[in-house]
This record gives C-alpha cells, sequence and structure tokens, in this order.
C-alpha cells in the first residue's frame, strides 16, 4: 500500500436518520476510513460500518459556532496528515445547511484534497415518510429551503421572502421558534389557513403532524427530541382536511357518549 | 414464502446518475425486485442490480404527459396484482420534481401499498462536484428549486418570483430555455451579472461551465445531451472570477505570442 501524505478527507453526507439510507458510496468510505469525525445527531448503526477507523465525535448543534468550527477545521487538517482517508461524517447532506464551505476551504487552503459524498436531505425524507410529494402537477413547481433565524435577521438572510415565493416551503432547524416563525409569515401575508406539516426525525419515529400556520402561532409544538422541519404549502391541504375532520368525528363521537 | 397479493410499489430514487450514489435501502429492493419500471434516464449498472426482475422502460421526457402517465399508473396497479416487489425507478428523488403524487394517488386509489425511497437529487450532486455549498454563511441561508415554463404561465407557477426572493436558485429542466430564462431574470430585476453555474449530468461527465445572467441571455448553451441545471447566486461568485481571471490571463497571453 502507498502512502502518500497528506490524504484525501471527503465530507460525506450521513442521510437524514436511517441507516439504509446512506448511499453505497459513502458506505464502501466508511468500511476503509482511517478515522471518522462523526456529528452528534448520525446513527450509530452509520457509524459502526466504519470498522477500521478511530471514531471521533464532534458533536455541534445549531448556534454554536466559530470557536468549534475552527477546532472541527483543524483537527481535519492534521488528521489528513497522518491518515489516508478521513471521513467527515454530517447529518443529511453537506451542501445544503451542512456548514460544509468553511470545512472545505480550510482544507483546501492547507493544501488538503477534499471530496465531497452528497446525502439525503431531510426534505426528501420527510416527504417520502409522508408520501406527499414537494412538487405536484397545477399545485407547486417550486420549493423553497430556508432556515429562520426569528428576531436576529442578518444580511442577506429574508427568510421569510424565500417562503412568501416559493410554492412549497421547508423551513430547517425551525422547530423550537415555531411560533414566531408563523406569526412572521401571516404578518408578512402568507393565508393563515396556509397548511403546515410537522415532521420530527424525518426517516425514523417521530411526530407527524398537519396544522395550520394560525394554529401553530397560538399553540407553538410540543417539545421535541429530534430534529425537526416545517413543510408548508398547498400540497399539505388534503392531509390537512383528513385530519381535520378526523378530529370533528372524534368530537361528535365524544358529544354522543 | 407467503404470496399475499397484491403486492407492493415502492417508488424509489435513482439518485443523479452515479450507480453509487444509490441508497443502500434502495439496492436492496431492486435486489429483491421481481418487476423494475424504470425511467429513460436511469444508468444501466443501477438497473442491473435488480438481477431477478423484469425491467421494463418507460421512459418520459419532460413535456410529454397525461396519455404516457395515465398508461404507466395503470402498468403498475397491474403489476402489484402479480407480484410482491414492484419497483418503480426514478431518476434523482421521487418528490422533487418527479411526478411521484400522481402514481401515489392512483396506487393508493386501487387499494395498493406504496412505499417511497428518497433519492439524491441533483442539486445535491452538483454541489457535491462543484466543491460549493448551495448554503454559505454570510452569504446564502435561503436556497430555491424551481422548473420554469418560459411562456407557458400557468398557476400556481411564477418560478421566478422564488428564485428572486431566493439567496441561491437551482432550475432543473432548465437548459434548453436558458436565453429565455436569463432574459426573464434579468427583467425582473435580478442583476444582469448574477453568477450562474450550469451543470450537465451531475455526478457524471458533463459540462461545468460558469457565467452571468447577462452571458446567459446573450449566448445561451451549447447542445447538451444530459440533463443540466442551471444554478445561480452569490455563492458562485469566486468561481466566477477565478474563471474570468484566467480567461483574461489566456486573453493577454495570446496577445504576446
Amino acid at each position: 500500500m502507498t502512502n502518500n501524505l497528506p490524504g484525501t478527507v471527503y465530507l460525506v453526507g450521513a442521510g437524514p436518520g436511517a441507516p439504509d439510507l446512506l448511499t453505497l458510496r459513502a458506505a464502501r468510505l466508511l468500511e476503509s476510513a482511517d478515522i471518522v469525525f462523526h456529528d452528534a445527531l448520525v446513527h450509530p448503526d452509520t457509524i459502526a460500518l466504519a470498522t477500521r477507523a478511530e471514531k471521533v465525535a464532534v458533536g455541534k448543534r445549531y448556534g454554536k459556532h466559530s470557536a468549534a468550527q475552527l477546532f472541527i477545521n483543524k483537527r481535519l487538517v492534521d488528521a489528513a496528515q497522518k491518515h489516508q482517508t478521513v471521513v467527515r461524517l454530517k447529518g443529511g447532506d453537506p451542501m445544503l445547511f451542512g456548514r460544509a464551505q468553511e470545512e472545505i476551504d480550510a482544507l483546501l487552503e492547507a493544501g488538503i484534497a477534499v471530496e465531497v459524498v452528497p446525502g439525503i436531505t431531510a426534505a426528501l425524507a420527510a416527504s417520502a415518510d409522508l408520501g406527499i410529494s414537494l412538487t405536484r402537477r397545477g399545485i407547486s413547481r417550486s420549493v423553497a429551503f430556508a432556515t429562520p433565524r426569528v428576531g436576529r435577521e442578518e444580511q442577506p438572510s429574508d427568510w421569510a421572502a424565500s417562503l412568501m415565493n416559493a410554492d412549497t416551503g421547508v423551513l430547517y432547524m425551525a422547530a423550537h421558534e415555531s411560533k414566531e416563525i408563523a406569526a412572521q409569515l401571516i404578518a408578512r401575508g402568507k393565508p393563515a389557513q396556509t397548511p403546515v406539516m410537522v415532521v420530527e426525525s424525518a426517516s425514523l419515529d417521530g411526530l407527524r403532524h398537519v396544522t395550520t400556520l394560525e394554529a401553530l402561532k397560538r399553540d407553538g409544538l410540543p417539545q421535541l427530541t429530534g430534529p425537526a422541519l416545517l413543510m408548508l404549502g398547498e400540497v399539505y391541504r388534503e392531509a390537512l382536511n383528513a385530519a381535520q375532520d378526523q378530529q370533528a368525528l372524534a368530537a361528535a363521537l365524544k358529544r354522543r357518549c
């Protein structure tokens, strides 16, 4: 075996959660990896595919940035000086809300080869779980993905504008601010009766809940343990109607008992 | 083996093109499939994983609809009467521009169980190819995906609005109308110097070309053989600058020779 150091760093999408939603390429890379740096949320069975590798958790939750990111960048550069195959395993896809660019730039600046392996992003897994397509003939032909930062707007981040102008909208990392998000979208002119689908831990067990912007603004969400998406638009109207019919039926039955 | 018919139809995303960007779940389903209905664009090596299955091409290109779709729906329903495991294999992800909903609805109406297996969508594979993230701290925190139909606008399809209001925009199935798309985005107020990245056959060999909306409006694109994405936004500015520097250098060298 040749030993050409520095090695290559692979930024690999672990997918939404379910271990078998990993790609074949990612599985093969994990099997041959010398060292794996993984996010906190990656499934243990996925990490376990890296039988040869030293495993390092670099758990970093949304909101804590800078110092943690610089430290991860440095560890990746250092690891490539010692190992042929370094895997940086990220939940979902690295290039969509995965903060990959900072790691790519740091590695290229240090002269380290980088390859990115895409992963299934949560919105696609959630749509598969629900059996409801993000796009639909005559109803939706545009989809916006955004991360809101309510009350902490900064350039170029008018997250609400992108959702106002797309047929279907998906908000990542948004569940803990759901009341404020719903209030802001209604204030911007989104109809209060817009259907909202909440999907916690897409591809795994978690809350699947359909509601409206109005109800979300009023009631918010229960405390969730997994990462959650807020998905909104007319593609969820049928699911909302069915849930409302069921609620009405349950209420009618209750009155009769 | 129990033989409980009707069987289940799995709507499976084949991913962007490279056979090893299939998910583990999709590979396992193909291996056990009795019959596979696949799009024209799915890679032959992916279809070949279905060693046991009868393979049926149901190639359908963008633009030809209705009759072809009704025929596919009927064939899926019929197949589930005869087979335990029916796979409908679609390029990319079924739930994002994959026309999955019509097939799901037809199957559920016929009392057939349906499961959806997500796939890597082209925009994520293209971002991996380029090493440029769709989102980036301080530059992009919203991404819109749309399919344009220039001059054939229909409700609710203001595709341009979703792109005007997202930091990064990705247009699927857009390359053959690139001049008109660029003209329309500029007319709507998108800066003419907005960087545009063209990616043909993401995850496989194809054109990778960075330009501006202005140049795209003027020159269009060469004839492409594979499916192509138009990706636009400030995340591609560095790549555009580097390409323009290289062009300027080449021109200067040419003048000196």
